[in-house]
C-alpha cells in the first residue's frame, strides 16, 4: 500500500465526539483504504496533575474555562518532532471563514494538525506561538472545536483523489463552478402529480446542459448574488 | 421530568455518522437530562424494494445519485402525523448561510425536522413541497447533510436554557455581542518567557473590561470588518 496522500492529526479535549464521523461513509473508507491517515490525540493524556486537568479559570475573571499552554505545547511539539507539518490549524469562530477554495488547497497538503478549542477557548499564547492558521467553519459558536474539525476533515478528505469514485461528481458541486448547483430529479417521472421538467427526459443533451446552466445561474442570482463576479 | 423544550428529528441516509456527536459533551448531557429530544430516522427503513434502496440516477444524465421522493415523503409525513413541526429544514450548500442569530431563533422552537441530503442531493420535488427552509452551514461541500445537521444541532442545543450551566459564558461568545471574542489567558502567568498581559492580573476590573472591549473591537476590525455596523 502506498503512503497515504494526507495525514491529519486532531488534537482535542473530547476525541470520542469524532469517533462515528471518522469511521463511516467516505472518510471511513478513505482511512480503511489507506488514502488518508487521521489520528486523534486526547489532551487529557498530557494533563499534569493526577486529575489530568487541562484547563483553568481565565486571568482577569469571567465565565468559562480556558485550555492551558502546557498540555497543548507538549502534544503538538511531540508530533512536530516526528514529521514536518504544513500547518497547525486552530478551529475557532474568529478564524478565517472556511470556503471550498480553502478545502481544495488543503486537500493537496501532506501533514496537518487540527487543534480544537473547548469550553471558553485556549490560552492566547498558544495562538501567538504554535498556531500557523486559524479557521472558522461558520459564523456561529459550537460546543467545541471537535465538530468543526470533523467538518474540515470531511470537506477536505472527499477531495483527495480516490476518495470519491466518481470524480466528475465533484466538479459539478456547488461552489466548484462558482455557482450553486442546479436542481436534480430522479425516478419516478411523476410523483403525486408532480412531474420532472420535460427537458430532462427529452434526451437532448445540449438542451439539458443549457437548462442546468440557466438554473444554476438563476439560483445563484436569487440566493447568493455575493458569489457572482 | 418536564416536557423537553425542544425536539429535533433528523432524517438521513447514514444516521450512524451522528452517534458519537449526539452522545457526548453538552448535546449528550442535554438529551440525558431531558432538556431536548433528538431522534434519528434512517431513510433506508422507508426504502421500497427488498434492497431498501432510496436513491437513483439523475434525470438528464450526469454523475452522482439522487435521493428519491418516496422514502423521504413517507418518513416526514409519518412524523408530521404525530405532531406539528415549526420547520422542515433541508441542510444543503445552496441554502441560507447559518448565523448565530439564526441559531438563537431556532433554539426557542418546539419541534424541528432536519432533512439531510447525501450523494448528489435530493429530488427537487421534495424541496418544492415538503421543505420549509433551506440552511447551509458554510460555503463548502460535505459528504452528506448528516455532519451539517450535527453542527446545527450542537450550535442550537447549547443555547437551550440549562444546557450550559454557566449562562454568562454564552453571552460573551463571539457573535453574541456583534464582535469577535477577546483573547483569553489562564495559569501560569509566565510560560516559557511568555507573560500574560499585565492588566489581566491587575485586579482592576474596570481596566480589564475596557481592555477586553478594545481587544474584541480591534480583532473584529482586523479580521471581520464585515461584522461591524
Amino acid at each position: 500500500m502506498p503512503d497515504p496522500a494526507l495525514r491529519i492529526d486532531v488534537v482535542c479535549a473530547i476525541p470520542q465526539i469524532l469517533t462515528s464521523v471518522l469511521e463511516n461513509s467516505i472518510v471511513g473508507r478513505a482511512r480503511t483504504s489507506g488514502l488518508v491517515t487521521i489520528v486523534t490525540h486526547n489532551l487529557h493524556d498530557y494533563g499534569h496533575d493526577r486529575f489530568k486537568h487541562i484547563d483553568d479559570t481565565p486571568y482577569g475573571g469571567g465565565a468559562g474555562m480556558i485550555l492551558e499552554c502546557g498540555p497543548i505545547f507538549e502534544c503538538i511539539e511531540s508530533l512536530q518532532s516526528e514529521r514536518t507539518y504544513d500547518d497547525v490549524i486552530y478551529l475557532c469562530p474568529d478564524g478565517e471563514v472556511l470556503t471550498q477554495d480553502m478545502c481544495n488547497a488543503l486537500s493537496i497538503q501532506r501533514n496537518l494538525i487540527l487543534l480544537c478549542g473547548h469550553y471558553k477557548g485556549i490560552d492566547q499564547r498558544i495562538r501567538d506561538v504554535l498556531v500557523t492558521r486559524e479557521i472558522s467553519v461558520g459564523d456561529y459558536v459550537l460546543t467545541g472545536g471537535e465538530l468543526a474539525a470533523a467538518v474540515l476533515v470531511d470537506a477536505v478528505v472527499r477531495l483527495v483523489p480516490g476518495a470519491i469514485s466518481d470524480a466528475e461528481s465533484l466538479l459539478e458541486d456547488s461552489f466548484m463552478t462558482g455557482l450553486l448547483d442546479a436542481p436534480h430529479y430522479t425516478k419516478p417521472a411523476e410523483f403525486r402529480g408532480l412531474r420532472v421538467p420535460e427537458v430532462l427526459t427529452s434526451g437532448n443533451h445540449a438542451a439539458i446542459k443549457k437548462w442546468r446552466q440557466e438554473q444554476a445561474l438563476k439560483k445563484t442570482q436569487e440566493r447568493r448574488p455575493d458569489l457572482l463576479p
